[in-house]
């Protein structure tokens, strides 16, 4: 074992952070096995030092003074859990150029600045371990980098948002409103004050992009990615879908089709029978396609302190591997390709339509050429009468082009007898 | 890019070496430009070069002489696909010793012969990789390696063995008997001519081995493993564990329990709820259970050719990227402790008991007496009466240590009443 101590940096001390302070505490020793490396976490970056704090920090230096961490030479390793693009992306970006390796779990700076951190990597021969910023503990990164390199990704499809996931979940077991099960998710910790980037599918849109990059190899601009999150879903949706042998899960879907590669986050009814239908709660699980390994799934907690912290430190072992291996620069990616994004437009799905009608003769067959005149072929029909001479009438399509039906679904909304704003979902193809 | 090209060697050419073959001449360039390293495979080890393949060999150098490839100083990576303990374990020895790094997917060796392999490839600087060894292509053995560092594993629970799987969800899906089953599975390719190793549980025993090794970080004497097979489960054990609310499977445990560390693998009854419940057919999955971590599980297709080449050549990739590095060993893994492992007598289970008894006054009393000499509560008691004046008893006790319900049981058998020959199977806890 080499004598010298590597000496670790971390930006921040929010959640994760705590829950980095606290693994370090539980578990240093065995990482040092692990790796056959000494290491020791010495400066903190806080915004104030004099704050008290629930985790033990007194063997550490706490400093406001990013500058402490990031010039300072003896320091090999910085961990990033500030979150957020900046100053994250600036403090990362110069530690790299200082030659430090970088550890960070944050999906918004991954998503959208990644590809521009991991060149800064590339020409300071160091690398960015990032783990921790797709589904908490769950090895999904790791196995996309290392475990699926002689695989052709066909598709990713992901349940990566946990606070989503709990409400959705809560919605079908308790037969709860959407407005209802948000407000337990947050007396209960699964979501955040303001949870819009989680409800409006942002954060998973987030996910998908980092993996779909890793997947497939390419740099994507997030605002191509079509995203739709769950505030639509209501009761009898979820109720209808149940009925037809489906649960509606937000789900996060990269394909590389022989047109060119799609990314979308929305709400989708997902087989009963389907692996990813029993992921409840707040539990995440990514399912990918590779043409020799077929369907592999990974499943696990999404989020929270320790499981994250988990994925933050496995990330400073490999960074302390490459230190003592003197790997240059480790395993690091290759650049990405820049693939231009399908328009959802040109996208295929079944859909999923429900909507209230007058009860009145004629309607079926309004319907029926609604479709029809634009080759939407229909899988089911359910209708049920409502009180006052209302029916509601639920369909499932065949595949269809988005925009094949989007035409149909404004011939139909267009019609006198159709009540407006239909419940409109895709499912999982 | 180097330009000199890395030379790999195949040791046999059965169905994983005619997957590795079909999925290099698909995917090579893909690897090599994730590696950024050049490499071929150049020559093959075979038994009869002159033979006739499905697999279009050309490209390749056939031998029949293993020194060809072993003792060739220009290849650096040996792949081996022979199976067996030898030879495979004599050629990958003096691989390591020749300086080359070994891929294998060879469980039985790795289980049985792992950590003095290891030990060579650490005195010769070289790594032993073998991913392909468990659960065909899903990543285990990586994220075990390298994304639960930060972790103490406490428990690893997983459907590891496709053949016996699937024959439990036939027998569960078409209410047959294990022998149309497993009749079923020989003509569908899951079951080889031979399946003992399968059926009898010894297969995945093997599996756990490894698992156990890099979780627990030791080295485990296959003999000390508790293994029973899946030849005792009949269709009614299958409806009554159904009406309970539970699914048997063969399932592999390895755990770190307070008093040490304890391996076994037997049919088990799963709650219908857990995760594990809905693997089928020849489907594996593997749960893990850390304490930062929680609950992850990794699943997917447990072996077949493509599977299982993807796991090889990603090992492989793994090679190309330590030669190109030159980082001198890889991430190897340190040396294992040598831990005894808890007898299975010592071990709390609950127990499944199903017995056939006269249908007489007393019988119950008789049972309750000899279980509660033995301090064993019962949690649950089935009785259904058959003809000619027999009763179908079926009990679940609760956590009890194998040999108080073994005295128990003892008592029970011994009762006049009571027919010969229980079915007795334990619960997952």
């Amino acid at each position: 074992m080499e004598k010298e101590i590597v000496k670790v940096g971390m930006l921040g001390m929010g959640t994760v952070g705590g829950g980095v302070a606290e693994l370090l505490k539980r578990n240093s020793r065995q990482i040092e096995e692990k790796t056959e490396t000494e290491f020791s976490l010495v400066k903190i970056l806080v915004r104030d030092p004099s704050k008290q704090r629930s985790v033990d920090l007194e063997d550490y230096i706490l400093t406001s003074d990013p500058d402490d961490i990031i010039e300072d030479p003896s320091i090999s390793v910085v961990i990033e859990v500030i979150g957020g693009i900046e100053p994250a992306r600036e403090y990362i970006s110069r530690a790299l150029q200082n030659g430090k390796y970088v550890i960070t779990a944050n999906k918004d700076l991954m998503a959208t600045h990644g590809e521009e951190l991991l060149k800064v990597a590339r020409e300071n021969k160091r690398n960015i371990f990032y783990e921790g910023s797709v589904g908490g503990g769950i090895p999904i990164i790791r196995p996309l980098r290392h475990s699926l390199v002689a695989d052709q990704v066909k598709r990713i499809v992901g349940i990566v948002n946990g606070t989503t996931n709990y409400i959705l979940t809560k919605m079908v077991e308790d037969d709860i409103s959407f407005e209802e099960a948000l407000s337990r998710a947050r007396e209960l910790g699964f979501a955040e004050a303001d949870p819009s980037n989680d409800i409006e599918g942002l954060d998973a849109s987030y996910k998908l992009i980092i993996m779909s990059g890793l997947a497939f190899g390419c740099n994507i601009d997030p605002s191509q990615v079509y995203v739709e999150g769950i505030g639509a879903v209501t009761r009898e949706d979820i109720a209808y879908a149940r009925e037809i042998g489906y649960v509606i899960k937000l789900v996060a879907i990269g394909e590389m089709l022989p047109e060119g590669l799609a990314l979308r986050v929305h709400p989708t009814l997902v087989s009963a029978e389907h692996p990813l239908a029993s992921v409840s709660n707040e539990f995440n699980a990514i399912f990918v396609e590779g043409d020799a390994v077929g369907e592999v799934m990974f499943y696990g907690r999404g989020a929270g302190a320790l499981p994250t912290a988990s994925a933050v430190l496995a990330d400073m072992a490999e960074a302390l591997r490459c230190i003592r291996r003197q790997a240059v620069n480790g395993f690091i990616e290759i650049a990405k390709k820049e693939i231009p994004l399908l328009s959802i437009n040109r996208l295929n799905s079944r859909f999923y339509l429900r909507f209230l009608a007058d009860d009145r003769p004629g309607v079926f067959a309004a319907l029926a050429n609604a479709f029809g005149d634009e080759d939407v072929s229909l899988d089911m029909v359910i209708q049920k009468r409502r009180v006052n001479s209302t029916a509601e009438i639920v369909l499932v399509t065949h595949m269809v082009e988005e925009d094949a039906f989007n035409r149909a679904l404004e011939k139909v909304v267009s019609l006198p007898a159709i009540r407006p704003n239909p419940s409109k979902f895709r499912l999982l193809g």
